[in-house]
């Protein structure tokens, strides 16, 4: 464990003077990526890097960085400040400043830690911007260049945005991965058609074939793998009149698992219960693969080091599959990653209720401080690199 | 059986003609109510009166009358010739042409009957335009006037536009009615959450408890009453995003039946359902009655004498209820109404693809014929007065 200390005030201080850019008199923050309080929270945070004697640098796509003044930093840490609409005020801000707190306290020791450390605040990863690129815009760009050639190892804290840390009394979480998400849309094909004069057993009903697969997926699911989570957010009749036999449906479906094989498998399961269900009702049933994000697997090693870390503080410690994509899943592809996470209150995210008590703020980023130092510690080819390209 | 005859030749090329009026390409006609075309198709409808020797009136809603100059009329019988967008050329307008053809008939043969017959185009019965009072408008129009106290008894020809009678082999059928409809919604109150971060047992997800409800209603309604018919027409997820646990789902059910128990335990099955499903998944559920129109029992003794008459057209013959609204149901509230249906090829209808083959045309024409002379011959005090206004 390391003797200096991370200022909790500083900390806390510095995370209430980010949620007032683009604060809301609810407690939630307006801060989407592009947005002039975006654009503010930035140049805010550089000028809170340089008024601790840091360097901040903006790159081409807007991602802030910040690192001591001369030194070749290889340890990169942070997340971002943008937020979606009505949003929460640690959801990315966070880490961010977390991972500040941690380069001022290592420079202001004079440890040399300090000059390994490279801060981050990556732009737009929540994609809630009308000209958004999609989210984690900044971290891809960062992969897409040569800066990232200089980075060895990435670490982000971050707040769960769940409830299952707080369900099962931890301070504290190493994070192994991001769970893979599948998103697929059934189209159910029928007959529109008159709802009163076409008998029940003439119809080709598209919509009541959609309505079971909505109604059986989710079970059908969870019996491959009971740790997976599905969604059905969408669905809608066409032509959606109350007294018009649906000809066509549609539904989209996403799942989300920490193994690729669960993944492939639900998807054989909707096309099965798709093709069955429509053709039970005279209807035919496709189904269209919208996106796929495999599982972003961490580094184990340093994975294991983010878990003693935790533990050296003191807090009830797990290792879990982080259910939300993060900028680090984007750099897990790159270099060696983890994450840290401390819990949601009620698992509340992309809220004005997200919330998370400062004793638990502050143990995080005490557990990134000490992340920091001993990956520090093991030097810039201390982790085996991550395989590019493979498979 | 009457000895005259109605001209087949007149009756079809009369329809060929209307036809023309908003015809299209595809052969269906597009005659909303109140456009350019459906104007030009009553005006169309007051000359071939006139041609013919007969009276024209138009009241002030719109309804088209014909009648033998000098007559005071007591017997009605018409349609509309309104049409859906894309509709075909019979629904209404079969019935309008018809009744023209009939009474011209009478009229050219000096049968007594001819002075006791007044035609009608109904004005909007398909409630299709932007500015519609919502359909059956000028039906419902002529008995909140006080022409209808001269109205002792209506008689409707109409296609079936569905293909019950056609799977029969039913030539013509007289119909006691128009089943009762309801439509009611039901709204599933949950919780919106994030679709990867909310384990599966803390969701409160209100669509998968609306799919349910999509998916099991039919059958449970059905199991009710085997005639009845149950259509889901309409579903939405809120806020319809595929990664948010959808923290309110809606539904519209519509049925209908010709037995006005049916509809209640129909609308209480619902609430039983809904309520039961929606605690199910921790959600709420409410269902709330949109609308709600009784069966229309058409009269019983005129209903005896139109199955008579289609009889002694040598065709195959059934009583049955309609599934769809017409006129008919508005009339039959305030004076002895029936209906005469022909098939409809394949049960098609609001479509242009909508079609009866012309000797089943003919043979309805001729069936209305003879349900107007025997009609006339009871004279207007021969059927007992329709109770108003009880229950």
């Amino acid at each position: 464990m390391v003797t200096m200390d991370i200022s909790a005030d500083r900390l806390l201080a510095d995370l209430d003077a980010l949620a007032g850019i683009g604060g809301r008199l609810d407690g939630g923050v307006d801060r989407v990526a592009g947005s002039p309080a975006d654009l503010e929270a930035r140049a805010w945070l550089a000028g809170r890097l340089t008024a601790a004697g840091l360097a901040a640098r903006t790159d081409a796509t807007g991602n802030v960085f910040g690192h001591v003044p001369g030194a070749i930093p290889w340890l990169l840490s942070g997340s971002h400040t943008d937020t979606v609409p009505a949003g929460g005020r640690l959801d990315g801000a966070y880490g961010v400043i977390a991972a500040l707190e941690v380069l001022r306290t290592l420079h202001e020791a004079g440890h040399p830690a300090a000059a390994a450390l490279e801060i981050v605040n990556f732009w737009d990863e929540e994609g809630a911007g009308p000209d958004s690129a999609g989210g984690l815009t900044g971290s891809t760009a960062l992969c897409a260049g040569d800066h990232v050639d200089r980075i060895r190892a990435y670490l982000e804290l971050h707040v769960e945005q769940g409830p299952r840390m707080e369900r099962a009394g931890l301070g504290l979480a190493a994070v192994e991965g991001i769970v893979g998400i599948e998103r697929h849309q059934v189209v159910v094909h029928g007959t529109a058609n008159h709802a009163g004069t076409t008998p029940m057993a003439e119809r080709a009903d598209a919509g009541r074939a959609a309505a079971c697969v909505a109604a059986e997926i989710p079970g059908r699911v969870l019996t491959l793998d009971g740790d997976m989570v599905v969604n059905v957010g969408h669905i809608a009749f066409l032509p959606g009149a109350p007294n018009v036999v649906p000809g066509e449906a549609r539904l989209v479906v996403e799942w989300r698992a920490a193994r690729d094989d669960s993944l492939r498998l639900a998807a054989k399961e909707l096309r099965e219960l798709a093709h069955d269900t429509a053709a039970a009702f005279g209807c035919t049933g496709e189904v269209v693969r919208l996106s796929r994000k495999p599982p972003a697997l961490f580094h184990p090693d340093l994975c294991d080091l983010v878990e003693d870390a935790c533990r050296a503080t003191g807090a009830p410690v797990a290792r879990m599959f982080s259910f939300a994509g993060h900028d680090a899943g984007v750099l897990s592809a790159h270099v060696p990653t983890a994450m840290l996470f401390v819990p949601s209150a009620d698992g509340i995210s992309h809220s004005p209720r997200e919330h998370t008590p400062a004793p638990q703020l502050a143990e995080g980023c005490r557990a990134l401080l000490e992340a920091v130092v001993r990956a520090a510690e093991r030097g810039p080819h201390g982790f085996a690199p991550t395989p590019r390209d493979e498979g």
